[in-house]
């Protein structure tokens, strides 16, 4: 049982940011940065280390696409990518996933997600959504 | 001038972990947690925004390849992931560089790079550096 794979097959609902084929980016649900995302391969791997190259690029550039969209068209200036692999490192859903941190100009950084978020995910997700 | 572009052409040395074609790994000189590895695209590029995506693709795939040897190979459990895109995210050197932190369990995480660092750089080359 693993909830990132749930969330895939939509057993368990998501604020949908974007998907393809392989790929799926959606909210996570911490409420902690405005428009924190994860970015997921659909099909089931723990981490990089053990995703196939295939996939882990399919990942990366969806990070990408994202990424853009949120400083070009969402009002962000800037994200910070964050990847966990292995429980040393603190991950905690053993489904490889890349967290977007979009940060403001005015948003001072801070590598431990901080409590700024000030909306709702739902508005978020209508802010941040995309079309494949 | 940029201080990645001097390390990738030779100009300023620095801590070599890996190298092929298109990407150049070598030690951050941070000295917070042995091993803390920057892997960069031989080609000046900003950050993953403006870096294209073959290149972006041959980056994680660096990545992943020195992430499993870290791990495999060389006594750590896990790693962090960690990319600042734009100031405001942190970035300081706009030459797009991915930060590798590696992880054991008896080391607890950290996001920011906790001060950790027992060996020397040289030292840590040495433990961690790769062939093609």
């Amino acid at each position: 049982m693993c909830i990132f794979c749930d969330i895939v097959s939509g057993k368990i609902p998501c604020y949908k940011i974007y998907e393809d084929k392989d790929v799926l980016a959606f909210l996570d649900t911490a409420k902690d940065v405005d428009g924190h995302t994860l970015v997921i391969p659909k099909k089931h791997y723990e981490n990089i280390l053990d995703c196939p190259n295939y996939l882990l690029q399919k990942t990366i550039l969806a990070v990408k696409k994202i990424a853009k969209h949120y400083v070009n068209d969402c009002g962000f200036d800037g994200v910070n990518l964050h990847n966990a692999n292995n429980s040393c490192a603190g991950q905690s859903v053993f489904h490889l996933h890349l967290h977007i941190l979009p940060r403001k100009n005015d948003n001072p950084v801070n590598f431990v997600p901080n409590n700024t978020a000030k909306f709702e995910l739902k508005e978020m997700q209508q802010k941040l959504k995309m079309e494949k």
